[in-house]
């Protein structure tokens, strides 16, 4: 079922969930389509199909009931175990990253961490052993990670193409300076910030 | 001119900018726009496109000559002065985002950070002071910045919301876990971290 949905599709449903979880808060207990839409910046028959594809459904008189949409959401986003993830670069990005988005993600958790830095090396960092990246190709699969989040400098780059390549590692959040080098099994979010700051800059002297 | 490109070509104009360094960096006097085309993900008449969009022509025989290019880059996405930009939440994230990203962007200049923990109000934070965030109204117009990057939690987003829209700012880079509600004037780029781990993590499961 997971396999026909889109990546940009599972985004989605985490804001949706992300902004139903604040209705909760707010004491709300139903919600329609197009309240969702609102708040989300979609359309309404986009939020339907994608709540559809997540298994929810919703009435036309009351929309959807909001624990129950929250509970689907929960199933078809966290699934039973939390995927294991590794962090390349245990600076403070890196560091600042895990704490600030990592914490209280029940569908993720991190289980080791790797830098060529010595003096980062063989100490715990956000909970968990942060090894020498040379160890990076031999620990990944007996810890079986399967996501890798990097916050490493450019010069990086093609050593971690090559561990991620050959460790089992099946997704990429890449903060680095440039885009990876995988192969197509691999997904990767190449999040450039970089290039993101230069276009604000651009824009706001344009307008 | 700038005018009529789209904020999506100024990036991928900044993410051409950075691989043309790195190519001269390895000795290199021309490129192809196939070549830039390769490397980058996009098609050579993608490229091509934007470096007209940008005023930067090549020649069909040798391709363009790199250090021209940069030129017109610079030229183009710089401009003469740095956009001021402010950071609302100067917690480790704020900080991290800071030293990893804006220091050597010539087109950008922080001057200013924002908190509402007195325990890092008035203090020098990343270069700049740090100011109460009651006190952002006033300050914003009178340093004249037009950017702004936010790495606060979700509680303080109303706030900064109606700091935004009355303070001249026009770019917001935002890593809060929500987008903010903004009037279209303002530019705003949501980077969703908390999603697209979130992504990452439904993706690994369905492969």
């Amino acid at each position: 079922m997971q396999q026909t949905i889109s990546k940009k599709a599972i985004v989605r449903l985490s804001i949706y969930r992300r902004y139903l979880r604040s209705l909760i808060r707010q004491g709300e207990s139903h919600v329609y389509s197009h309240e969702l839409a609102a708040r989300t910046g979609y359309t309404s028959s986009q939020v339907r199909r994608d709540l559809m594809g997540a298994n929810a459904e919703g009435s036309a008189s009351k929309g959807y009931k909001i624990k129950d949409l929250i509970h689907k959401l929960d199933e078809f986003l966290d699934g039973d175990e939390p995927a294991k993830v590794v962090l390349f670069g245990a600076g403070k990005l890196g560091k600042a990253i895990l704490q600030f988005f990592l914490n209280h993600q029940r569908s993720l958790q991190l289980v080791a961490a790797f830098d060529n830095d010595l003096e980062k090396t063989d100490r715990v960092i956000c909970g968990v052993h942060c090894y020498h990246i040379d160890q990076a190709k031999e620990i990944i699969p007996n810890l079986e990670a399967t996501l890798a989040i990097i916050t490493a400098p450019d010069a990086a780059i093609p050593q971690l193409s090559s561990i991620i390549s050959e460790s089992g590692i099946r997704g990429v959040l890449n903060f680095a300076p440039a885009p990876m080098a995988l192969d197509s099994r691999i997904d990767e979010q190449h999040i450039d910030i970089t290039s993101e700051l230069q276009a604000l800059a651009c824009l706001s002297r344009s307008r």
